[in-house]
């Protein structure tokens, strides 16, 4: 496969989003992708090969894939070989810097909201950990308790509690504490993170921030201020206890895993790094995992039933699944049996493309399920299995996870990394 | 003199100020007083008179100052007695606090720019001096080194190294280190102040920001996010250290010294302090001391020739005083003699009417001058002694101040006060 444009073209259509351009939605298309809303009309779920386009990143190709692998001498996960990590900014300039033994660092990170994670949450997350054991290189995770404040009718305590219990089931997924530090806005702001906001809110104005952001003057001044407080972790000068002296040139990169929703906070940081004598962020963005009802909707933990929750019981997931998971299938036995089901609108294969390992058994169900071998029923216990054994994983884990485990991820420390 | 409008107006005019109202600036007279701008183009200099009645502040009237010194049992100051410290909010509710023995503070700042101060810079801090020692209360001051670097061509070193050198000169003052606590918002940017900030943020959206500062979609992020960095000091938990657990709640309100022109921030920090559970802030505010060339501008680092620095050499002081200083006496020694000079826009006699101390001395100068008896040449000397003798006090003070001196004002510490 080839990239959707030559370099220099990508790089400026990145340019026209940074200063709004592209941002006046003349595309005819009907899919929404914001920080804060994702919807589209179509049951096969958002259309990524035009927002790719949109959003002027890059297709993560086969060739890039390969690179990878090369580099890193692992083969690549499902979600990456899959494609459900589809998308990315200068991903192959850190495969560069791993190639030379040079330093960079993850960073990915969550707005706290619901009480517990449900497997969308989770999706960046396992990819983070995988990506994390490949490299070997520390990883940051921000829990934005600070936006949850600025956005939701909440209290600040609230917000910080939500973020603390997040934390707890972020950390199931299987982090090492020696390579990682968790922090949330509200108890970690302190004046190196503060340095960089006030720098990056010096070169953005504000009829730049409304562009990429939509920010409307109705809105509280915290949300203009925001987007600095995601983008300021880009910059490894923001944890002096992890990369010392050597963090405050801010030549180390980061690669961001995140949901492609959150790239409108990344293109502007992208934009003012080179102004603040930084390192640009490199991402890899995935696409959305989505609602039990169809992907027309990416799970939602403010609408439980669209969800499989970390803390759903074995049983909970096989009625969640039997009772909402959207079908490909046909109306009868009969009738699914002479024409097939359609696994690409079928959200039990959806989440089998995300979570089941073996490529030979993956491409084995689509086949039989599109003859109408395989049923509905049978291809949604399938799925409940493969989520039952992740979900029972990380409850697992989860039941270890105590305050001061917590307290362990949070310290202000050195990781195992010298700079 | 009675208060120029009864209790309910004024907080009717602050509220309507608040949400913009009074900003649409239709009145005719042309003082521009905002944090960024003094001007007029009257030689008597700005109407304070009328600026009360535009920012919907109270006239610090006779009545006022008696009950001060009542509750206190301290005559008031020159600057305090003579109108120089000429209009306040709710400053009746401190004289309330301190005649019934309840917690109160003091906070003011300064945004760092020259490297050294002038008079003018002087002004709010001697007063607060002053003040402190009337009251006995902890004091803070912000140095706004984030806002300077925010709105000037500069880096965040430069703005930090100007905001400690400051720091010297306003400890010059004769501030109490056992009641004083300094700091820069770079260096002291922390958890309990940034929730404050956050919080600040929540409610007041970019209209009423737009309204109270009259920012532009072309100014930068940060400048919107700022004014909440100046209010949040107005809240006690921004302060752990100074009022522990009890600052938590919030309800030790402060008392804030300062010139006029940063009444916005205030007046957006009384409007969100109830919405926030929070002491609103008092305020008293000074007038400007004029530049040396008049009274239409006030003294500004960035033109030297109108001000008296702090590092200015008796000599120099003696020198810019004779040239510059704008004289209210008459072409010819004769025509003084016969007219009479103008006490109300010479700058020499304005001088004294801040610094002089002995009220007898000051009203015979006066005379003598309105009568013609007192040439300009006479006055300059005398306003000369009177400048050189403050400079002087403050020098010797400010010699003994050294780095190790900036960091006891600056350490994170409990003051004398316990709560």
């Amino acid at each position: 496969m080839a990239n959707p444009a030559p370099e220099n073209v990508a790089e400026k259509v990145e340019e026209l989003q940074v200063n709004g351009v592209a941002h006046q939605e003349e595309e005819e298309d009907d899919d929404k992708v914001t920080p804060w809303e994702v919807t589209t009309t179509k049951a096969t779920g958002i259309d990524y090969d035009k927002l790719i386009v949109k959003f002027g990143c890059r297709k993560l190709d086969d060739d890039v894939i390969a690179r990878f692998e090369r580099v890193t001498g692992h083969k690549a996960c499902p979600m990456l070989r899959r494609g459900m990590f589809f998308a990315h900014r200068d991903f192959v300039a850190i495969l560069e810097l791993k190639e030379k033994g040079k330093p960079f660092y993850l960073y990915t990170g969550r707005g706290a909201s619901s009480g517990s994670l449900h497997l969308g949450h989770l999706v960046p997350f396992i990819f983070t950990k995988w990506l994390q054991e490949v490299f070997d290189v520390p990883l940051v995770i921000q829990m934005t308790d600070d936006e949850k404040f600025l956005w939701k009718d909440m209290k600040v305590e609230d917000a910080k509690k939500m973020a603390r219990e997040n934390m707890k089931d972020i950390i199931s997924v299987g982090f090492d504490p020696t390579k990682t530090f968790i922090f949330n806005d509200f108890d970690y702001m302190c004046p190196p993170f503060y340095e960089n906001i006030v720098k990056i809110w010096k070169v953005v104005n504000a009829n730049q921030a409304r562009a990429i952001f939509g920010f409307t003057p109705e809105d509280c001044m915290g949300k203009a201020a925001f987007p600095a407080v995601e983008a300021a972790p880009c910059f490894a000068s923001s944890f002096p206890h992890i990369f010392g002296e050597r963090g405050r040139k801010n030549d180390i990169p980061c690669l961001i895993p995140c949901a492609i929703d959150q790239d409108p906070y990344f293109r502007m940081c992208r934009d003012v790094a080179p102004r603040l004598k930084a390192a640009k962020p490199s991402l890899i963005f995935s696409t959305f995992l989505p609602a039990l009802q169809g992907a027309q909707t990416k799970m939602s933990a403010s609408e439980p039933n669209t969800c499989i929750f970390l803390n759903d019981t074995p049983n909970q997931i096989k009625n969640k699944i039997n009772k909402y998971a959207f079908s490909g299938g046909q109306q009868t036995v009969e009738e699914h049996r002479a024409k097939g089901g359609n696994c690409d609108v079928d959200i039990s294969f959806q989440f089998l493309r995300f979570f089941l390992e073996d490529d030979a058994e993956l491409a084995r169900i689509r086949e039989q399920y599109t003859k109408g071998e395989l049923l509905s029923g049978e291809l949604k216990a399938r799925a409940t299995l493969e989520v039952q054994k992740i979900i029972a994983e990380m409850k697992e884990r989860r039941d270890k996870v105590t305050d001061e485990t917590v307290n362990e991820f949070t310290k202000i420390r050195s990781l195992a990394y010298q700079y």
